[in-house]
């Protein structure tokens, strides 16, 4: 009970929030054979017991020393000798995210925390961090769905509560389309003129949604493993440039096709034209938007799906119509 | 070198790929002290060594024990007298992702690898089920782009991979994106005699790719992380309905409102009750996808994100132009 009240005052999805007071630590003048002596008298049934660490007098970290060096070396030798000094702690209010990709690039069972005076305060182990990753990725993809945080499993989870984690978003993006319908109404006449117009109308709109949902997904999970940071941003969008323009030129291909057969040779030129246009804004939308969002605080796991696709969809509307009514002289 | 070839030939993605021939293992009959002597000759400088396994003179696995148990005990005691005997083991073909789901159950650092003998083969350490976990979501989040697997960070691949990896699903997406085109051109006189119709089209047929790519995304996740099997799909299907309804009833007053200030009274019931048709019917085809793809072998996670919204999108041409047809009696 004292337990969890302590590690209750620390801040959510923290280091602190994440350890365990349960490790085992002795000073440096100790020998292995005192701490073999130790164990014999008190480790029995202990669980996760994988390391001991090494602290000074007030509790401060020295060395940490894994169970398989110690039971390698001579009884007779004291630990300050064989312990590894340079050790990787982290601090008691890092972020969960940052620990996991600690524990995954180093490799290690468990880490210490300590606070900023290297005082030792617990130990998080890799299973609890295994969990950390796990919950992160759920959350990154409820939030491209987009849904509000689930705590629980979605069987036992009861249907207002669902409702209300996916309504919000959902009206908010049914608003958000009010624009693509002023899109169209500011093109009526054009529309009216040509109604062939809107056979390519989901087709196109759609492309540069999911273009720009692709690219989305690639940077936001890339940043959440830590793969690229705000400072890439340039060279990313340079070299998405390049890729959205090829895929462009193969869509616009593909579409012409359609467009001969459906409307003949000027509404196919209007519809690979717009075809490239919003496939390259699309994908830059998609790849910016999470930098944008990350700049801002925000999560960019948020700039996803749904929310990409609809700014897409609001200027592939503005795009076609543009281009098809300058292009037929409408 | 040798280890290196050994290892290649099992199964991608199998535990026999994970594993590592890097662990201890004794015979019942030995004492603690024996294998302390051993760790004093042998263990300088080893890695992940957390447990011994205990073997019989086949190799065949009979018991495991920790370190921490092992220095926890008078040295005379024969290790066969200590060891847990009860041992979660994993078969060699087993996927790495049902890997993961032990290791993550059970809370252990290190699971032992087995043929149908029991005889031990490796050991695959907590560390790399990190990786597996880690690279599963990631292939997760490239399939719901969708995108091809990408094995490498997306800062060092060439234009060319990244393209090759997207533009087949776009140009699927284009050519399945006809039938919408179809959709509205069955209906062109509808339109034609009700330009106002084309107002609300994205609208609506992007509410009905939202809500079914938000309980796709539910249900992709869920299926992924073990939470729920194929045998639940008549229980979500029925809970679906009942929230997707209150959804729909929730998204038709919203639209109601445009529809009465942009077309008046008639278009407002159009689009409310082609509102909550297209939502409701959306999301149980979003929440059964994954559940068809699953059935069919294939990975639920490829029915996500651009898929569901391109069938959603055909279908809400459909429902919208048939309602709009019917009621205003063109």
């Amino acid at each position: 009970m004292i337990m969890t009240t302590v590690l209750n005052k620390f801040k959510a999805e923290s280091a602190g929030k994440l350890m365990t007071n349960e490790y085992v630590s002795f000073e440096e003048h100790q020998t292995v054979d005192e701490i073999i002596d130790f164990f014999r008298a008190y480790g029995k049934g202990k669980q996760n017991i994988h390391y001991i660490y090494v602290v000074d007098q007030k509790d401060c970290l020295k060395g940490v020393l894994s169970l398989r060096e110690l039971l390698s070396t001579p009884g007779a030798t004291q630990i300050s000798d064989i312990m590894i000094k340079n050790i990787v702690t982290v601090d008691i209010d890092l972020d969960q995210e940052k620990v996991a990709h600690i524990i995954k690039e180093k490799d290690y069972v468990s880490l210490p925390v300590v606070d900023h005076h290297q005082k030792l305060l617990g130990v998080i182990h890799v299973d609890d961090i295994l969990d950390v990753v796990q919950e992160e990725a759920t959350e990154d993809f409820h939030k491209m769905a987009p849904v509000g945080k689930l705590d629980t499993s979605i069987k036992n989870v009861g249907i207002l509560t669902i409702f209300k984690k996916r309504v919000s978003w959902l009206v908010i993006l049914v608003f958000m389309n009010i624009f693509s319908g002023a899109g169209i109404a500011l093109y009526e006449d054009t529309i009216a003129a040509n109604i062939a117009l809107v056979f390519f109308l989901p087709l196109l709109v759609d492309s540069g949604g999911n273009a720009g949902s692709q690219s989305a997904t690639l940077i936001i999970r890339a940043m959440a493993v830590g793969d690229i940071r705000l400072r890439d941003w340039l060279s990313l969008f340079k070299k998405e440039f390049s890729i959205s323009f090829l895929l462009g030129i193969a869509m616009a291909v593909s579409v012409s096709l359609i467009g001969i057969y459906r409307g003949g040779i000027d509404i196919a030129i209007v519809v690979s034209l717009t075809m490239l246009t919003i496939v390259v804004v699309g994908s830059l939308i998609g790849m910016s938007l999470p930098f944008i969002f990350s700049k801002l605080k925000l999560d960019p796991a948020t700039a996803s799906g749904p929310l990409i696709t609809s700014i897409c969809d609001i200027s592939g509307v503005f795009i076609y119509f543009a281009i098809a009514s300058w292009y037929l002289g409408l």
